[in-house]
């Protein structure tokens, strides 16, 4: 039947075999998915909804990642990539997330990348408490460069509308900005990192400890969702979130202020992961540019007042405060110290 | 800025004005939505819920049909596929479309041909009164093959528990299977159709109606939910909808069926498109196996009670009736004669 692949999807065995891995993991899973495969579409009951709820959602790729996963033939972690890039998107508007689905589109579908992926999505999704609704997966040659390889997904959440974040009423002069650690580049700034790399062995230490290039690169992107759960639940009232992706800080921080205020962050109050400072060597971007390319250590930045300093630092002992709010007239910008 | 497009997303000129020209279809459709560019996920506030609401959701593309659009330099048509695909999907489980996030990427970005894709995708969704609440345009050189080009799409659509599709329980013997005409190959059956067409000129006619090759076989996915409105409207009850994608007739139709009942199709009973007859013609395959391949020219099938023939008939008078259910000892499957 494969010859005959509708719109170039696959629907012979190895597509089964994906449909099937994500329908065992939807059936453990929850009680709010009605429907299997053969449906259409996938089913999520509402309940427990919030007063007022707003959905949430955002459709995001891996971008570049997927280039180095595949030089490396290593496709598990780019499913918790695009999951836990997805899930932090709406965890700074105050969501909690409810299904993702996956896209995975392919030259030839080789059924164990396929299956390495989609297991990576399944097992993040379940690590947040979000259900793996469906997806498409796609074999489309001549599209995709042989042996290339696509990942992309959206996530759905819901969130009550006076919950939804940033509380730009709030925040003032003075207000911490909170910075929670990264493991990596997660999944920005690759197109830049594969410049920088080019030409070294990826299978080598970058320096000594002991940790490969290509480990250290391909650690997948951290879901924040249990650190601010963990702060909520020791009291803090979070005014903002930003997640630090594609533009890094210069970009991202701004985005939840309000007019008026500016962020100034200090680049000496955290320690740098070794592996930027190599990045930033090797690819000869100026040191502040950097901040706008990759997270450079911090891939959440949290906005409290300054009087919630001593509850944060209890409830997440990793948590470093890297700046404050300052006034200024012009728009919502940061500066770097 | 671009040289450090992160994760290979461009986040120059060309994506800004994607991004507004999908802020500016936001903004003017409706109050639902509340958050516009700057917000790290789209915004959709729930109103007007049904009783006991099931979120249906589905993720497609538009498979290979992309290179016939890259290869005519038509893009705006692939955008109206990928929603009204995606809209048929959940129609057929009884939901209503509430918003729409887009996926496209690329080789090397063009602005003229992604913002045509986003206009196909925008008019769509406001044909069906559907809301574009987000996106991601990402380029990936090396990804791509110079110049192709993916298009994907995720749907999200509320139903009451009680209104799911299809009614299994009501389905009996003697039930009628409504045709509802299909203007193309819609998205499926791409892969077959290259080759059938291979060596062919595009822009000549394959019969005397003087329309191309390529404008009958780049016409897009028709969306059936203003038919299925009109047949509501006129009091019809609605027990199943399937939609005719890949799988064609053969595998869609048993997947709304319950154990028990099958189909009986007769092919005699609508005119099959003439883009069809050459199809086949020009690939060689079984006549059947068309059956399970293209839609033939009814990419919607409704099953309805016996006694609801003339109140379909009024209502859609280009519906056909095309077969019944069957009782039959096997798994439910298709008879065509």
């Amino acid at each position: 039947m494969s010859q005959y692949t509708a719109a170039g999807v696959d629907i012979d065995a190895a597509i089964r075999a994906v449909e099937m891995m994500k329908a065992s993991v939807r059936a453990t899973h929850t009680p709010n998915v009605l429907a299997d495969v053969g449906s259409f579409g996938g089913l999520f009951a509402l309940t427990d909804l919030p007063t007022n709820p707003v959905l949430v959602a955002s459709t995001d790729g891996v971008g570049t990642k997927v280039k180095l996963a595949a030089q490396m033939g290593r496709w598990e972690g780019i499913g918790h990539d695009i999951v836990n890039h997805c899930a932090n998107d709406i965890l700074v508007q105050g969501a909690r997330p409810l299904f993702f689905l996956d896209y995975i589109a392919t030259s030839k579908i080789v059924p164990e990348h396929v299956a390495a992926a989609v297991t990576g999505v399944a097992d993040a999704c379940r690590a947040i408490g979000c259900v793996l609704l469906g997806g498409e997966t796609a074999e489309m040659p001549g599209v995709y460069t042989p042996g290339a390889f696509d990942l992309a997904g959206t996530i759905v959440g819901v969130v009550g509308r006076d919950e939804l974040l940033p509380h730009t009423d709030a925040m003032q002069a003075g207000d911490l900005l909170i910075g929670l650690p990264s493991v990596s580049p997660h999944t920005n700034g690759y197109s830049l990192i594969r410049k920088a790399i080019e030409g070294r062995d990826l299978s080598q230490s970058f320096d000594d400890s002991g940790v490969s290039l290509a480990d250290a690169l391909l650690l997948p992107h951290k879901a924040y969702i249990h650190e601010i759960a963990a702060l909520r639940k020791a009291g803090v009232a979070v005014k903002g979130l930003a997640h630090i992706t594609g533009g890094g800080f210069l970009d991202n921080v701004p985005r939840i202020l309000p007019a008026g205020l500016s962020a100034r962050i200090d680049r000496a109050s955290w320690t740098v992961l070794p592996l930027f400072r190599k990045l930033v060597e090797w690819s000869g971007i100026d040191n502040t540019e950097a901040y706008r390319v990759w997270n450079m250590g911090v891939g959440m930045v949290v906005v409290v007042g300054a009087e919630e300093a001593d509850r944060v630092r209890a409830a997440l002992s990793n948590s470093v405060v890297m700046g404050e709010l300052v006034a200024s007239d012009s728009s919502p910008a940061v500066y770097l110290r």
